[in-house]
């Protein structure tokens, strides 16, 4: 009998998120201060974010860091998330490569967001904050904190990037069901937004844009805060657990991961499932290899440079050290909304400088080609976004059929593709483009 | 530590399908020929179905039916599916009852239909069969019935009820993912077809035209057979997995339902559920209390008469014995589009008619509010379908409020409405009518 799905028990779950920063040799920079270029002190954040999670932002000396109970039970509700031997991809593409994947799509809103949402929500909570604001490409991150929200009975107000909010106009009904004000970015609720559209009335947003908006209205109302769905280390934190969770379930299985791939918008969902293996190749040397799947469009690691720049189209967040295309680039219209980012995390960023991981760039078409593919294999279709994964995962299982090489490869299928239907509509119509790097 | 969801490993799935006819007291009266009025024997069924389902569709002496090897392979790739106590769901109806919900919305595609397509699929190719072909509502039979096709190497033709299709593009855009052909129907490219709309060229549709159609292609196509997504009972025997794994899970929770509840439409999905809990009413006497949740618009079990009637609109089905609006009724156009069905399964009409089960039915508005209080109090977001079975549990819940009851509740959360949003959308905005019955 062939095990398909790795599941764990309720009492194997992670009790404790890991910190990679901790035991890196080379730590991130620091943030600065735009004003005075100073570092930053979590201090200076606390007007923006929960207390805590800016201690956990910029916390480099605790490996592990406990999840609150609340956030645990919550977990509980939907993890551990199961981790797939996809014979079916296997088969299909004929490769001797033993290919797993994490399934986050099976989260309740569809996604690993809900990872960081709920801990995000819950600190808020704690810490007596009544509204919480953010921003959404895709709708992903949008609709986990709205669910959280509601959760921990906060109210929720997310600025949707104009285009995703078109293209996927369900997300937005799904984040108003768990009860959330939904405005498409860039609007003229706010002076950043106000500022975009008076230079060029018709651009169609982008996170760095929505950005600016959500942390102007969180700066601004009294008892709002503001969160993000990725970039942050803080983020990339809570979503250690699906690495975690992974880690035990790939020794369930008997193997050890190869080669580790992700999709790769501001680094969350990477970081997550990368991080607690990449622990084993900081402290002990061990070769796995780790890739970042970004969209040819959008292409920070791959083609961008590593230096100081802002997290937002306005310039409101502190300055980060990372890769980046600029603060001011418009990365076209591709359906993966959640990897139209123009910057890395700093973890992520000062890790692939210092080697420890690498980057490929995927085209729309080609990630669009991956995700039938693997629906057909394996019955899920999969979020424009993981399809860069499984296009890099098919590249590499390819390279192992050719070399005859049974390597042992783990991707994170983040979220399904079921609110991006009309992508896939388009694709299969031959209607979609396949935008090149336009920086 | 309060356990919310209850799994079993892969070696306590179910390895037999039960077979509920084995065990009525009074057998289901026999399908008939409608040409001759004999009573029909296998043999009849075989021009539709493939060979093994007829023998099972008839099949009222063996108590288990052995679940093929490959196809419970299959079913190990995402069950068994989460037995989860509604802790949320509990809160918001401040109710001492005790709900738990079988989460079949987890299945890759979305809903419970899976658990037959592949059986259906799989004895379909072992028969030598290349093409099938079926008719779908709201799409999740369509949607299951094209992936498992996939799965054993068969084309799929698939006959989308009108409504459906337009209502919900995307489920179509899913099935062609899945590489199918889907056709709204009624269609021009059946005698079925062209007579309907000859008479009512704007006919949106129901889930009896487009079995005509389907079973005419099968009936036309070499190499094709039909299959079915309801009504008959081999479909209602494939989804007795639901019930024969919630009652180990229930048992590792520690509970035994007092009362079952399941949405209602050809009654798969209720008996999916309910029969392996109903073995035990019907052998040992149990005091359980089995519901069927049907929509006001079209109450077979509620309003409906028991006779012989045809399961299509065109009359090529046999004839069946069971609770019917008439074959030619044309249910509204309520959303929950697996529910716009005249007919109910003939074991469930023989249940129903000794009296082990009751019914309700449950207005459209109704239903999309009990399914928004279930989003928001447990993060999934239900197919419209499902919403009927959420509406039934939560009256039941605020009955043991009122009584102080800690009635133990059980019901089946059939699939997801992440394909529904437009419905979610037009309630939310006010625009959803409440229709009721017009037979």
């Amino acid at each position: 009998m062939k095990t398909k799905r790795f599941f764990l028990q309720e009492n194997e779950l992670p009790t404790q998120w890991y910190n990679i920063q901790a035991d890196m040799i080379n730590k991130p920079m620091p943030l600065l201060n735009p004003a005075t270029r100073e570092p930053l002190k979590p201090e200076d954040l606390y007007p923006i974010f929960a207390e805590e999670l800016c201690r956990q932002e910029l916390d480099q000396t605790h490996r592990y860091i406990d999840i609150p109970e609340p956030v645990q039970e919550m977990y509980r509700y939907y993890r551990s998330t199961p981790l797939v031997r996809a014979y079916g991809l296997e088969k299909a593409l004929d490769t001797p490569a033993h290919i797993y994947f994490k399934n986050e799509s099976v989260s309740p809103v569809g996604s690993h967001k809900l990872n960081s949402a709920i801990a995000q929500a819950y600190y808020c909570k704690q810490e007596g904050v009544t509204n919480v604001t953010t921003e959404t490409g895709a709708g992903q991150w949008g609709t986990a904190l709205s669910y959280a929200a509601k959760v921990f009975g906060l109210e929720a107000a997310v600025y949707q990037v104009k285009i995703s909010y078109e293209q996927k106009p369900y997300r937005r009904s799904m984040m108003q069901v768990f009860g959330a004000q939904v405005t498409p970015s860039p609007s003229m609720s706010t002076r950043a937004g106000k500022d975009i559209l008076t230079v060029n009335p018709n651009y169609q947003g982008s996170l760095g844009t929505a950005i600016s908006e959500a942390v102007e209205l969180a700066r601004m109302t009294p008892g709002c805060k503001y969160t993000l769905g990725s970039v942050m280390s803080h983020v990339s934190l809570h979503q250690t657990v699906i690495g975690l969770e992974a880690e035990k379930q790939m020794e369930m299985a008997g193997e050890y991961p190869d080669t580790v791939i992700a999709c790769f918008g501001g680094g969350s969902n990477f970081g997550g499932i990368a991080f607690p293996f990449m622990r084993h190749k900081i402290l002990e040397g061990k070769k796995t290899r780790f890739i970042a799947a970004e969209p040819a469009s959008c292409p920070k690691l791959t083609k961008g440079k590593f230096e100081y720049d802002f997290g937002d189209e306005t310039g409101y967040t502190p300055l980060l050290p990372m890769f980046t295309l600029g603060h001011k680039f418009a990365p076209a219209n591709i359906h993966a909304g959640g990897l139209r980012y123009h910057g890395a995390g700093v973890i992520v960023s000062q890790l692939m400088k210092d080697g420890y991981m690498e980057a490929v760039d995927i085209k729309q078409l080609d990630s669009f080609k991956a995700g039938c593919l693997f629906a057909k294999a394996e019955g899920i279709i999969p979020a424009p976004e993981s399809c860069h994964a499984i296009a890099a995962t098919v590249n590499e299982a390819l390279k192992c059929k050719e070399a005859g090489e049974s390597k042992v490869i783990l991707f994170n299928l983040s979220g399904h593709g079921l609110m991006d239907m009309s992508a896939y509509d388009q694709y299969l119509a031959g209607n979609l483009a396949n935008y090149s790097y336009n920086g």
